[in-house]
Protein backbone atom coordinates (compact mmCIF):
# COMPACT_ATOMS: atom_id res chain seq x y z
CA UNK A 1 0.00 0.00 0.00
CA UNK A 2 1.68 3.48 -1.26
CA UNK A 3 1.41 6.73 0.82
CA UNK A 4 -0.79 9.08 -0.43
CA UNK A 5 -1.18 12.80 0.43
CA UNK A 6 -4.12 15.30 -1.20
CA UNK A 7 -3.05 18.41 -1.93
CA UNK A 8 -5.50 21.05 -3.28
CA UNK A 9 -3.87 24.16 -4.00
CA UNK A 10 -5.88 27.65 -4.49
CA UNK A 11 -4.91 29.92 -7.42
CA UNK A 12 -5.65 33.67 -7.74
CA UNK A 13 -6.66 33.15 -11.62
CA UNK A 14 -9.96 31.86 -13.07
CA UNK A 15 -9.85 33.64 -16.30
CA UNK A 16 -6.93 33.88 -18.86
CA UNK A 17 -6.93 30.54 -19.66
CA UNK A 18 -2.44 30.20 -20.66
CA UNK A 19 -2.42 30.74 -17.34
CA UNK A 20 -4.34 27.92 -16.05
CA UNK A 21 -2.63 25.71 -18.69
CA UNK A 22 0.53 26.63 -17.39
CA UNK A 23 -0.26 25.77 -14.07
CA UNK A 24 -2.26 22.25 -15.27
CA UNK A 25 0.94 21.62 -16.92
CA UNK A 26 3.12 22.20 -13.83
CA UNK A 27 0.47 19.88 -11.83
CA UNK A 28 1.22 16.88 -14.27
CA UNK A 29 5.21 17.17 -14.46
CA UNK A 30 5.94 15.62 -11.46
CA UNK A 31 6.37 11.88 -11.83
CA UNK A 32 3.84 10.00 -9.39
CA UNK A 33 1.42 12.86 -9.21
CA UNK A 34 -2.08 12.49 -10.93
CA UNK A 35 -4.01 16.05 -11.17
CA UNK A 36 -7.49 14.54 -10.50
CA UNK A 37 -9.39 17.90 -11.08
CA UNK A 38 -9.23 21.53 -11.25
CA UNK A 39 -11.82 23.76 -11.89
CA UNK A 40 -11.92 27.94 -12.42
CA UNK A 41 -14.12 30.32 -11.92
CA UNK A 42 -14.36 33.69 -13.43
CA UNK A 43 -16.34 35.66 -11.57
CA UNK A 44 -14.55 34.22 -8.17
CA UNK A 45 -11.03 35.00 -10.71
CA UNK A 46 -9.73 31.99 -8.39
CA UNK A 47 -8.84 28.02 -9.85
CA UNK A 48 -8.59 24.93 -7.52
CA UNK A 49 -6.72 22.20 -8.03
CA UNK A 50 -6.50 18.81 -6.70
CA UNK A 51 -3.62 16.24 -7.00
CA UNK A 52 -2.93 13.06 -4.82
CA UNK A 53 0.65 11.54 -4.91
CA UNK A 54 3.45 10.44 -2.91
CA UNK A 55 4.84 12.67 0.15
CA UNK A 56 7.41 13.61 -2.02
CA UNK A 57 6.33 13.78 -5.15
CA UNK A 58 3.27 15.87 -3.87
CA UNK A 59 5.26 18.65 -2.23
CA UNK A 60 7.30 19.28 -5.04
CA UNK A 61 4.27 19.44 -7.44
CA UNK A 62 3.17 22.27 -4.60
CA UNK A 63 6.25 24.29 -5.25
CA UNK A 64 6.29 24.00 -8.45
CA UNK A 65 2.93 25.40 -8.84
CA UNK A 66 3.40 27.91 -6.08
CA UNK A 67 6.70 29.27 -8.40
CA UNK A 68 4.58 29.23 -11.56
CA UNK A 69 2.07 31.07 -9.71
CA UNK A 70 4.33 33.60 -8.84
CA UNK A 71 5.86 33.95 -11.68
CA UNK A 72 2.24 34.86 -13.86
CA UNK A 73 -0.10 35.77 -11.57
CA UNK A 74 0.07 39.54 -10.32
CA UNK A 75 -1.70 40.58 -7.54
CA UNK A 76 -1.70 44.19 -8.03
CA UNK A 77 -3.81 43.60 -10.89
CA UNK A 78 -6.10 40.85 -9.34
CA UNK A 79 -10.29 41.61 -9.11
CA UNK A 80 -12.53 38.62 -8.58
CA UNK A 81 -15.47 37.93 -5.61
CA UNK A 82 -13.31 35.27 -3.41
CA UNK A 83 -11.42 36.62 -0.71
CA UNK A 84 -7.61 36.45 -1.52
CA UNK A 85 -4.13 37.24 -0.22
CA UNK A 86 -1.64 35.32 -2.85
CA UNK A 87 -0.96 34.46 -6.09
CA UNK A 88 -1.06 30.67 -4.54
CA UNK A 89 -3.95 31.84 -2.16
CA UNK A 90 -4.14 28.16 -0.14
CA UNK A 91 -2.07 25.26 -0.11
CA UNK A 92 -3.30 22.38 2.39
CA UNK A 93 -2.27 18.74 2.33
CA UNK A 94 -4.49 16.24 3.31
CA UNK A 95 -3.17 12.25 4.45
CA UNK A 96 -5.35 9.51 2.28
CA UNK A 97 -3.63 6.18 2.63
CA UNK A 98 -0.49 4.84 4.87
CA UNK A 99 0.47 8.71 6.21
CA UNK A 100 -0.56 10.43 9.54
CA UNK A 101 -1.42 13.81 10.08
CA UNK A 102 1.74 14.25 11.40
CA UNK A 103 3.09 13.29 7.88
CA UNK A 104 1.38 16.33 6.54
CA UNK A 105 2.36 18.79 8.93
CA UNK A 106 6.03 17.70 8.31
CA UNK A 107 5.70 18.24 4.85
CA UNK A 108 3.16 21.62 5.11
CA UNK A 109 6.62 22.82 6.40
CA UNK A 110 9.34 21.51 4.23
CA UNK A 111 7.27 23.18 1.33
CA UNK A 112 6.92 26.28 3.47
CA UNK A 113 10.09 26.84 4.37
CA UNK A 114 11.26 26.46 0.68
CA UNK A 115 8.43 28.83 -0.82
CA UNK A 116 9.86 31.79 1.42
CA UNK A 117 14.14 31.17 0.88
CA UNK A 118 13.38 30.30 -2.64
CA UNK A 119 10.60 32.41 -3.59
CA UNK A 120 10.29 35.17 -1.28
CA UNK A 121 6.97 34.54 -0.40
CA UNK A 122 5.98 34.98 3.14
CA UNK A 123 4.23 31.79 4.42
CA UNK A 124 1.36 31.49 7.19
CA UNK A 125 0.79 27.79 8.75
CA UNK A 126 -2.80 27.38 9.38
CA UNK A 127 -5.08 24.64 9.94
CA UNK A 128 -3.43 21.58 12.05
CA UNK A 129 0.08 23.20 10.76
CA UNK A 130 -1.04 26.41 12.76
CA UNK A 131 1.68 27.79 15.22
CA UNK A 132 -0.71 29.18 17.02
CA UNK A 133 -4.77 28.82 17.73
CA UNK A 134 -5.56 32.13 16.37
CA UNK A 135 -3.82 31.21 13.28
CA UNK A 136 -6.07 27.77 12.61
CA UNK A 137 -8.62 29.48 10.77
CA UNK A 138 -7.37 30.71 7.00
CA UNK A 139 -10.12 33.54 7.14
CA UNK A 140 -8.42 34.68 10.11
CA UNK A 141 -5.10 35.17 8.12
CA UNK A 142 -6.96 36.08 5.39
CA UNK A 143 -8.83 39.29 6.91
CA UNK A 144 -7.47 42.61 4.97
CA UNK A 145 -6.72 40.49 1.77
CA UNK A 146 -3.81 41.08 -0.08
CA UNK A 147 -4.42 45.33 0.02
CA UNK A 148 -4.38 45.04 4.25
CA UNK A 149 -1.28 42.49 4.18
CA UNK A 150 1.26 44.97 4.16
CA UNK A 151 -0.33 46.66 7.21
CA UNK A 152 -1.75 43.41 9.13
CA UNK A 153 1.97 42.53 8.74
CA UNK A 154 3.43 45.30 10.76
CA UNK A 155 1.21 43.61 13.95
CA UNK A 156 4.06 41.37 16.04
CA UNK A 157 0.51 39.17 16.20
CA UNK A 158 0.69 38.31 12.73
CA UNK A 159 4.67 37.58 11.87
CA UNK A 160 4.23 35.22 9.43
CA UNK A 161 5.93 32.07 10.34
CA UNK A 162 8.40 32.29 7.14
CA UNK A 163 10.00 35.09 6.14
CA UNK A 164 9.78 38.67 6.60
CA UNK A 165 6.95 40.91 7.70
CA UNK A 166 7.06 41.70 3.94
CA UNK A 167 4.65 40.63 1.52
CA UNK A 168 6.02 39.57 -2.26
CA UNK A 169 5.24 42.48 -4.24
CA UNK A 170 3.24 40.88 -6.60
CA UNK A 171 2.85 37.37 -5.03
CA UNK A 172 1.36 38.13 -1.75
CA UNK A 173 1.51 36.20 1.28
CA UNK A 174 0.39 32.53 0.99
CA UNK A 175 -1.38 29.97 3.46
CA UNK A 176 -0.16 26.39 3.61
CA UNK A 177 -0.82 23.80 6.06
CA UNK A 178 -1.92 20.26 6.79
CA UNK A 179 -6.26 19.71 7.38
CA UNK A 180 -8.30 16.25 7.70
CA UNK A 181 -9.91 15.11 4.08
CA UNK A 182 -13.62 17.34 3.46
CA UNK A 183 -16.32 15.83 2.27
CA UNK A 184 -19.07 18.07 0.73
CA UNK A 185 -22.05 16.30 1.56
CA UNK A 186 -25.85 17.65 1.48
CA UNK A 187 -29.03 16.34 2.75
CA UNK A 188 -32.36 17.33 1.03
CA UNK A 189 -35.20 17.92 3.02
CA UNK A 190 -39.14 16.87 1.99
CA UNK A 191 -40.16 20.12 2.54
CA UNK A 192 -39.89 23.67 0.84
CA UNK A 193 -39.55 25.90 4.16
CA UNK A 194 -35.67 26.83 4.68
CA UNK A 195 -36.40 27.88 7.92
CA UNK A 196 -36.62 23.90 9.03
CA UNK A 197 -33.34 23.85 6.98
CA UNK A 198 -31.73 26.27 8.90
CA UNK A 199 -32.76 25.00 11.99
CA UNK A 200 -31.32 21.25 11.41
CA UNK A 201 -28.27 23.18 10.15
CA UNK A 202 -27.95 24.85 13.57
CA UNK A 203 -27.80 21.82 15.66
CA UNK A 204 -25.40 19.63 13.81
CA UNK A 205 -22.73 21.88 13.45
CA UNK A 206 -19.85 23.12 15.58
CA UNK A 207 -20.00 26.10 16.05
CA UNK A 208 -23.19 26.37 17.42
CA UNK A 209 -22.58 23.47 19.74
CA UNK A 210 -23.60 20.45 17.55
CA UNK A 211 -20.67 17.85 15.61
CA UNK A 212 -17.58 18.18 16.05
CA UNK A 213 -16.01 18.88 12.81
CA UNK A 214 -19.31 19.68 10.90
CA UNK A 215 -20.27 23.04 9.32
CA UNK A 216 -23.55 23.55 8.14
CA UNK A 217 -26.28 25.87 7.07
CA UNK A 218 -29.77 25.91 5.15
CA UNK A 219 -30.12 26.55 1.15
CA UNK A 220 -32.76 26.77 -0.96
CA UNK A 221 -32.74 24.54 -3.77
CA UNK A 222 -35.35 26.87 -5.94
CA UNK A 223 -35.45 24.66 -9.42
CA UNK A 224 -36.96 21.66 -7.17
CA UNK A 225 -38.21 23.76 -4.45
CA UNK A 226 -36.99 21.84 -1.45
CA UNK A 227 -35.06 22.83 1.09
CA UNK A 228 -31.44 21.01 1.99
CA UNK A 229 -29.21 21.23 4.56
CA UNK A 230 -26.13 21.91 3.12
CA UNK A 231 -23.06 20.45 5.18
CA UNK A 232 -18.88 20.16 5.02
CA UNK A 233 -17.28 17.38 6.80
CA UNK A 234 -14.65 18.55 7.78
CA UNK A 235 -13.22 14.98 10.00
CA UNK A 236 -15.34 11.84 8.56
CA UNK A 237 -13.05 9.95 10.37
CA UNK A 238 -14.18 11.30 13.58
CA UNK A 239 -17.34 12.24 12.69
CA UNK A 240 -18.65 10.24 10.05
CA UNK A 241 -21.34 10.65 7.05
CA UNK A 242 -24.24 8.21 8.88
CA UNK A 243 -24.05 10.38 12.08
CA UNK A 244 -24.70 13.18 11.07
CA UNK A 245 -27.29 11.53 8.53
CA UNK A 246 -28.85 9.94 11.51
CA UNK A 247 -28.83 13.01 13.43
CA UNK A 248 -30.72 14.84 10.21
CA UNK A 249 -33.18 12.36 10.17
CA UNK A 250 -33.79 12.72 14.28
CA UNK A 251 -34.24 16.10 14.17
CA UNK A 252 -36.20 16.60 10.37
CA UNK A 253 -38.85 13.95 11.94
CA UNK A 254 -39.82 16.80 14.80
CA UNK A 255 -41.57 18.36 11.77
CA UNK A 256 -43.18 15.86 10.14
CA UNK A 257 -40.12 16.08 7.06
CA UNK A 258 -38.15 13.14 6.17
CA UNK A 259 -35.13 12.68 4.19
CA UNK A 260 -35.65 12.55 -0.07
CA UNK A 261 -32.14 12.08 -0.95
CA UNK A 262 -28.51 13.37 -0.31
CA UNK A 263 -25.55 14.23 -2.62
CA UNK A 264 -21.88 14.16 -2.08
CA UNK A 265 -19.92 17.04 -4.29
CA UNK A 266 -17.04 16.69 -6.12
CA UNK A 267 -14.83 13.94 -4.30
CA UNK A 268 -14.67 11.78 -0.97
CA UNK A 269 -12.13 9.15 -0.14
CA UNK A 270 -13.46 5.53 -0.05
CA UNK A 271 -13.75 5.09 3.43
CA UNK A 272 -16.11 7.75 4.01
CA UNK A 273 -18.41 5.19 2.49
CA UNK A 274 -17.29 1.94 3.46
CA UNK A 275 -17.80 3.22 7.30
CA UNK A 276 -21.25 4.30 6.95
CA UNK A 277 -21.86 0.85 4.90
CA UNK A 278 -20.02 -0.34 8.20
CA UNK A 279 -22.44 0.77 10.43
CA UNK A 280 -25.56 0.19 8.12
CA UNK A 281 -24.68 -3.15 7.14
CA UNK A 282 -23.43 -3.75 12.02
CA UNK A 283 -20.16 -5.20 10.05
CA UNK A 284 -18.65 -6.55 12.88
CA UNK A 285 -14.38 -6.78 12.72
CA UNK A 286 -14.31 -5.64 9.24
CA UNK A 287 -10.77 -4.00 8.41
CA UNK A 288 -11.11 -2.32 4.90
CA UNK A 289 -7.07 -1.91 4.37
CA UNK A 290 -6.73 -6.02 4.47
CA UNK A 291 -10.60 -6.29 3.23
CA UNK A 292 -11.33 -4.35 0.53
CA UNK A 293 -9.56 -5.34 -2.50
CA UNK A 294 -8.65 -2.16 -4.19
CA UNK A 295 -6.53 -1.26 -1.12
CA UNK A 296 -3.87 -3.82 -2.21
CA UNK A 297 -3.77 -1.91 -5.37
CA UNK A 298 -2.84 1.19 -4.58
CA UNK B 1 -8.40 3.48 -14.87
CA UNK B 2 -6.65 0.22 -15.39
CA UNK B 3 -8.95 -3.03 -16.82
CA UNK B 4 -8.56 -5.47 -13.92
CA UNK B 5 -9.51 -9.18 -13.65
CA UNK B 6 -9.52 -11.46 -10.48
CA UNK B 7 -8.20 -14.67 -10.67
CA UNK B 8 -8.73 -17.33 -7.86
CA UNK B 9 -7.27 -20.73 -8.62
CA UNK B 10 -7.93 -24.03 -6.64
CA UNK B 11 -5.15 -26.08 -6.59
CA UNK B 12 -5.29 -29.88 -5.11
CA UNK B 13 -2.46 -29.56 -2.63
CA UNK B 14 -2.77 -28.29 0.92
CA UNK B 15 0.31 -30.24 2.84
CA UNK B 16 3.73 -29.87 1.09
CA UNK B 17 5.05 -26.25 1.59
CA UNK B 18 8.06 -26.86 -1.31
CA UNK B 19 4.65 -27.19 -3.72
CA UNK B 20 3.01 -24.28 -2.07
CA UNK B 21 5.99 -22.18 -2.19
CA UNK B 22 6.33 -23.00 -5.55
CA UNK B 23 2.83 -22.06 -7.03
CA UNK B 24 3.54 -18.78 -4.74
CA UNK B 25 7.08 -17.69 -6.64
CA UNK B 26 5.07 -18.78 -9.68
CA UNK B 27 1.88 -16.05 -9.02
CA UNK B 28 4.65 -13.49 -8.48
CA UNK B 29 6.78 -13.88 -11.43
CA UNK B 30 4.31 -12.27 -13.81
CA UNK B 31 5.06 -8.30 -13.99
CA UNK B 32 1.53 -6.57 -13.05
CA UNK B 33 -0.11 -9.56 -11.37
CA UNK B 34 -0.45 -9.19 -7.50
CA UNK B 35 -1.16 -12.37 -5.59
CA UNK B 36 -3.03 -11.01 -2.53
CA UNK B 37 -3.65 -13.60 -0.60
CA UNK B 38 -3.35 -17.23 -0.64
CA UNK B 39 -4.25 -19.83 1.85
CA UNK B 40 -3.50 -23.90 2.32
CA UNK B 41 -6.04 -26.17 4.48
CA UNK B 42 -4.29 -29.43 5.27
CA UNK B 43 -7.46 -31.49 5.55
CA UNK B 44 -8.83 -30.30 1.80
CA UNK B 45 -5.41 -30.95 1.04
CA UNK B 46 -6.16 -27.59 -1.12
CA UNK B 47 -4.61 -24.45 -1.60
CA UNK B 48 -6.74 -21.44 -2.64
CA UNK B 49 -5.08 -18.22 -4.60
CA UNK B 50 -6.20 -14.68 -4.95
CA UNK B 51 -4.00 -13.14 -8.03
CA UNK B 52 -5.75 -9.64 -9.63
CA UNK B 53 -4.02 -8.18 -12.82
CA UNK B 54 -4.00 -7.02 -16.60
CA UNK B 55 -6.16 -9.00 -18.78
CA UNK B 56 -3.01 -10.15 -20.10
CA UNK B 57 -1.22 -10.38 -17.01
CA UNK B 58 -3.89 -12.36 -15.23
CA UNK B 59 -4.30 -14.92 -17.79
CA UNK B 60 -0.50 -15.65 -18.11
CA UNK B 61 0.22 -16.44 -14.51
CA UNK B 62 -2.86 -18.60 -14.98
CA UNK B 63 -1.15 -20.50 -17.47
CA UNK B 64 1.91 -20.35 -15.33
CA UNK B 65 0.38 -21.61 -12.51
CA UNK B 66 -1.41 -24.20 -14.04
CA UNK B 67 2.13 -25.57 -16.10
CA UNK B 68 3.75 -25.39 -12.13
CA UNK B 69 0.79 -27.32 -10.35
CA UNK B 70 1.15 -29.99 -13.74
CA UNK B 71 4.49 -30.66 -13.07
CA UNK B 72 4.56 -30.96 -9.06
CA UNK B 73 0.86 -32.71 -7.96
CA UNK B 74 -0.15 -35.85 -8.88
CA UNK B 75 -3.58 -36.75 -8.35
CA UNK B 76 -3.21 -40.27 -8.16
CA UNK B 77 -1.56 -40.09 -4.77
CA UNK B 78 -4.08 -36.80 -3.36
CA UNK B 79 -6.42 -37.94 -0.64
CA UNK B 80 -8.17 -35.04 0.77
CA UNK B 81 -11.62 -33.91 2.25
CA UNK B 82 -12.02 -31.56 -0.69
CA UNK B 83 -13.76 -32.72 -3.70
CA UNK B 84 -11.55 -32.65 -6.93
CA UNK B 85 -10.86 -33.55 -10.29
CA UNK B 86 -7.29 -31.99 -11.18
CA UNK B 87 -4.13 -30.96 -10.46
CA UNK B 88 -5.22 -27.40 -10.72
CA UNK B 89 -8.94 -27.75 -10.51
CA UNK B 90 -11.02 -24.80 -10.88
CA UNK B 91 -10.08 -21.56 -12.10
CA UNK B 92 -12.26 -18.25 -12.56
CA UNK B 93 -11.92 -15.42 -14.06
CA UNK B 94 -13.81 -11.98 -11.92
CA UNK B 95 -14.52 -8.85 -13.65
CA UNK B 96 -13.15 -6.12 -11.29
CA UNK B 97 -12.17 -2.77 -13.06
CA UNK B 98 -13.16 -1.54 -16.62
CA UNK B 99 -13.57 -5.12 -17.44
CA UNK B 100 -16.74 -6.54 -18.53
CA UNK B 101 -17.80 -10.54 -18.08
CA UNK B 102 -17.66 -10.92 -22.01
CA UNK B 103 -14.20 -9.91 -21.45
CA UNK B 104 -13.62 -12.38 -19.31
CA UNK B 105 -15.34 -14.98 -20.98
CA UNK B 106 -12.88 -14.47 -23.75
CA UNK B 107 -9.68 -14.51 -21.78
CA UNK B 108 -11.03 -18.03 -20.08
CA UNK B 109 -11.15 -19.44 -23.35
CA UNK B 110 -7.85 -18.29 -24.19
CA UNK B 111 -6.54 -19.79 -21.25
CA UNK B 112 -8.06 -22.84 -21.53
CA UNK B 113 -7.10 -23.71 -25.44
CA UNK B 114 -3.59 -22.55 -24.03
CA UNK B 115 -3.88 -25.40 -20.97
CA UNK B 116 -5.30 -28.09 -23.07
CA UNK B 117 -2.73 -27.54 -26.21
CA UNK B 118 0.74 -27.14 -24.21
CA UNK B 119 -0.33 -28.83 -20.79
CA UNK B 120 -2.21 -31.97 -22.43
CA UNK B 121 -4.93 -31.35 -19.91
CA UNK B 122 -8.95 -31.71 -20.80
CA UNK B 123 -10.61 -28.37 -20.00
CA UNK B 124 -14.03 -27.71 -19.04
CA UNK B 125 -15.72 -24.00 -19.27
CA UNK B 126 -17.51 -23.28 -16.66
CA UNK B 127 -19.96 -20.61 -15.37
CA UNK B 128 -20.42 -18.03 -17.45
CA UNK B 129 -17.91 -19.51 -20.04
CA UNK B 130 -20.12 -22.79 -20.22
CA UNK B 131 -20.89 -24.02 -23.45
CA UNK B 132 -23.83 -25.67 -22.13
CA UNK B 133 -26.49 -25.13 -19.17
CA UNK B 134 -26.02 -28.38 -17.20
CA UNK B 135 -21.73 -26.92 -17.18
CA UNK B 136 -22.32 -23.85 -15.79
CA UNK B 137 -22.37 -25.46 -12.12
CA UNK B 138 -18.92 -26.80 -10.80
CA UNK B 139 -20.19 -29.41 -8.89
CA UNK B 140 -22.05 -31.19 -11.66
CA UNK B 141 -18.65 -30.99 -13.98
CA UNK B 142 -16.72 -32.61 -10.99
CA UNK B 143 -19.14 -34.90 -10.12
CA UNK B 144 -16.82 -38.47 -9.81
CA UNK B 145 -14.15 -36.25 -9.27
CA UNK B 146 -10.58 -37.53 -9.97
CA UNK B 147 -11.04 -41.44 -9.82
CA UNK B 148 -14.64 -40.94 -11.92
CA UNK B 149 -13.26 -38.99 -14.71
CA UNK B 150 -11.64 -41.21 -17.16
CA UNK B 151 -14.94 -43.11 -17.24
CA UNK B 152 -17.68 -39.91 -17.24
CA UNK B 153 -15.41 -38.62 -20.30
CA UNK B 154 -16.90 -41.80 -21.92
CA UNK B 155 -19.86 -40.33 -21.96
CA UNK B 156 -21.07 -38.21 -25.49
CA UNK B 157 -22.52 -35.30 -22.60
CA UNK B 158 -19.45 -35.20 -20.87
CA UNK B 159 -17.00 -34.23 -23.89
CA UNK B 160 -14.01 -31.16 -22.63
CA UNK B 161 -14.88 -28.63 -24.24
CA UNK B 162 -10.62 -28.30 -25.36
CA UNK B 163 -9.00 -31.52 -26.01
CA UNK B 164 -9.75 -35.44 -25.92
CA UNK B 165 -12.06 -37.60 -24.01
CA UNK B 166 -9.10 -38.45 -21.89
CA UNK B 167 -7.79 -36.96 -18.93
CA UNK B 168 -4.22 -36.33 -18.01
CA UNK B 169 -2.52 -39.09 -16.04
CA UNK B 170 -1.78 -37.21 -12.88
CA UNK B 171 -3.30 -33.79 -13.83
CA UNK B 172 -6.74 -35.04 -14.31
CA UNK B 173 -9.05 -32.66 -16.05
CA UNK B 174 -9.80 -28.39 -15.14
CA UNK B 175 -12.89 -26.12 -15.05
CA UNK B 176 -12.22 -22.55 -16.54
CA UNK B 177 -14.89 -19.98 -16.66
CA UNK B 178 -15.82 -16.31 -16.30
CA UNK B 179 -17.88 -15.32 -13.02
CA UNK B 180 -19.01 -12.55 -11.03
CA UNK B 181 -17.61 -11.53 -7.98
CA UNK B 182 -18.21 -13.60 -4.75
CA UNK B 183 -18.69 -12.43 -1.44
CA UNK B 184 -18.99 -14.35 1.19
CA UNK B 185 -21.43 -12.07 3.80
CA UNK B 186 -22.39 -13.86 6.79
CA UNK B 187 -25.62 -12.10 9.13
CA UNK B 188 -25.93 -13.12 13.16
CA UNK B 189 -29.15 -13.37 14.99
CA UNK B 190 -30.54 -12.40 17.88
CA UNK B 191 -31.82 -16.25 18.69
CA UNK B 192 -29.50 -19.68 19.72
CA UNK B 193 -32.31 -21.34 17.47
CA UNK B 194 -30.67 -22.71 14.38
CA UNK B 195 -34.22 -23.56 12.55
CA UNK B 196 -34.63 -19.68 12.71
CA UNK B 197 -31.64 -19.16 10.67
CA UNK B 198 -32.43 -22.15 8.46
CA UNK B 199 -35.75 -20.71 7.76
CA UNK B 200 -34.56 -17.69 6.60
CA UNK B 201 -31.99 -19.25 4.42
CA UNK B 202 -34.48 -20.88 2.75
CA UNK B 203 -36.28 -17.76 1.89
CA UNK B 204 -33.41 -15.62 0.93
CA UNK B 205 -31.72 -17.93 -1.67
CA UNK B 206 -32.18 -18.43 -5.13
CA UNK B 207 -32.30 -22.42 -4.98
CA UNK B 208 -35.65 -22.25 -2.95
CA UNK B 209 -37.19 -19.37 -4.63
CA UNK B 210 -35.84 -16.54 -3.19
CA UNK B 211 -33.02 -13.40 -4.54
CA UNK B 212 -30.88 -14.71 -7.51
CA UNK B 213 -27.46 -15.25 -6.77
CA UNK B 214 -27.84 -15.92 -3.59
CA UNK B 215 -26.80 -18.93 -1.75
CA UNK B 216 -27.29 -19.61 1.40
CA UNK B 217 -28.04 -21.56 4.79
CA UNK B 218 -28.26 -21.85 8.41
CA UNK B 219 -25.06 -22.29 10.65
CA UNK B 220 -24.88 -22.30 14.71
CA UNK B 221 -21.82 -20.59 15.65
CA UNK B 222 -21.41 -22.36 18.93
CA UNK B 223 -18.75 -20.39 20.72
CA UNK B 224 -21.09 -17.28 20.71
CA UNK B 225 -24.15 -19.75 20.59
CA UNK B 226 -25.94 -17.70 18.12
CA UNK B 227 -27.69 -18.84 14.98
CA UNK B 228 -26.24 -17.18 11.64
CA UNK B 229 -27.19 -17.18 8.08
CA UNK B 230 -24.34 -17.74 5.84
CA UNK B 231 -24.44 -16.18 2.43
CA UNK B 232 -22.42 -16.69 -0.55
CA UNK B 233 -23.45 -13.13 -2.60
CA UNK B 234 -22.51 -14.26 -6.12
CA UNK B 235 -23.69 -11.32 -8.03
CA UNK B 236 -23.51 -8.46 -5.55
CA UNK B 237 -23.77 -5.57 -8.71
CA UNK B 238 -27.45 -7.26 -9.44
CA UNK B 239 -28.23 -8.80 -6.03
CA UNK B 240 -26.19 -6.10 -3.22
CA UNK B 241 -25.66 -6.79 -0.07
CA UNK B 242 -27.81 -3.80 1.70
CA UNK B 243 -30.96 -5.77 -0.30
CA UNK B 244 -30.38 -9.30 1.35
CA UNK B 245 -29.40 -7.22 4.68
CA UNK B 246 -33.17 -5.60 4.93
CA UNK B 247 -34.32 -9.02 3.55
CA UNK B 248 -33.15 -10.96 6.64
CA UNK B 249 -34.09 -7.80 9.11
CA UNK B 250 -37.80 -8.06 7.74
CA UNK B 251 -38.33 -11.73 7.72
CA UNK B 252 -36.00 -12.35 11.36
CA UNK B 253 -38.62 -9.53 12.92
CA UNK B 254 -41.78 -12.12 12.41
CA UNK B 255 -40.23 -14.58 15.22
CA UNK B 256 -39.11 -11.41 17.20
CA UNK B 257 -35.45 -11.90 16.03
CA UNK B 258 -32.95 -8.51 15.73
CA UNK B 259 -29.81 -9.01 13.07
CA UNK B 260 -27.33 -8.33 15.47
CA UNK B 261 -23.90 -7.81 13.60
CA UNK B 262 -22.88 -9.19 10.02
CA UNK B 263 -18.82 -10.31 8.97
CA UNK B 264 -17.39 -10.06 5.60
CA UNK B 265 -15.03 -13.06 5.00
CA UNK B 266 -11.81 -12.47 3.58
CA UNK B 267 -12.09 -9.84 0.16
CA UNK B 268 -14.70 -7.74 -1.07
CA UNK B 269 -14.50 -5.52 -3.64
CA UNK B 270 -15.07 -1.92 -2.59
CA UNK B 271 -18.36 -1.04 -4.76
CA UNK B 272 -19.95 -4.33 -3.02
CA UNK B 273 -19.94 -1.72 0.23
CA UNK B 274 -20.10 2.01 -1.80
CA UNK B 275 -23.22 0.32 -3.23
CA UNK B 276 -24.77 -0.20 0.22
CA UNK B 277 -23.61 3.15 1.55
CA UNK B 278 -25.58 5.14 -1.39
CA UNK B 279 -28.32 3.13 -0.87
CA UNK B 280 -28.64 3.94 3.28
CA UNK B 281 -27.60 7.63 3.08
CA UNK B 282 -30.28 7.78 -0.43
CA UNK B 283 -27.01 9.33 -2.34
CA UNK B 284 -28.67 10.88 -5.52
CA UNK B 285 -26.87 11.02 -8.54
CA UNK B 286 -23.50 9.35 -7.42
CA UNK B 287 -20.78 8.11 -9.58
CA UNK B 288 -18.36 6.17 -7.61
CA UNK B 289 -15.91 5.57 -10.56
CA UNK B 290 -15.60 9.36 -10.78
CA UNK B 291 -16.09 10.15 -6.87
CA UNK B 292 -14.30 7.89 -5.22
CA UNK B 293 -10.62 9.46 -5.41
CA UNK B 294 -8.80 5.71 -4.95
CA UNK B 295 -10.83 4.74 -8.22
CA UNK B 296 -8.42 7.67 -9.93
CA UNK B 297 -5.48 6.07 -8.75
CA UNK B 298 -5.96 2.08 -10.18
Amino acid sequence: MAKLIECIPNFSEGRRSEVIEALVSEAQSVPGVILLDHSSDESHNRSVFTMVGSPEGIGEAAFRLAKKAAETIDLTKHTGEHPRMGAVDVVPFVPIQDVTMEDCITLSKQVAERVNSELGIPVFLYEESASAPERKNLAAIRKGQFEGMPEKLKDPKWQPDYGKAEIHPTAGVVAIGARAPLVAFNINLSTSDIQIANNIAKIIRESSGGLKYVKSIGVMLEDRNIAQVSINMCNYVKTPLYRVFELVRAEAARYGVQIIGSEIIGLTPMNALVDSAEYYLKLENFDSKVQVLENHLL
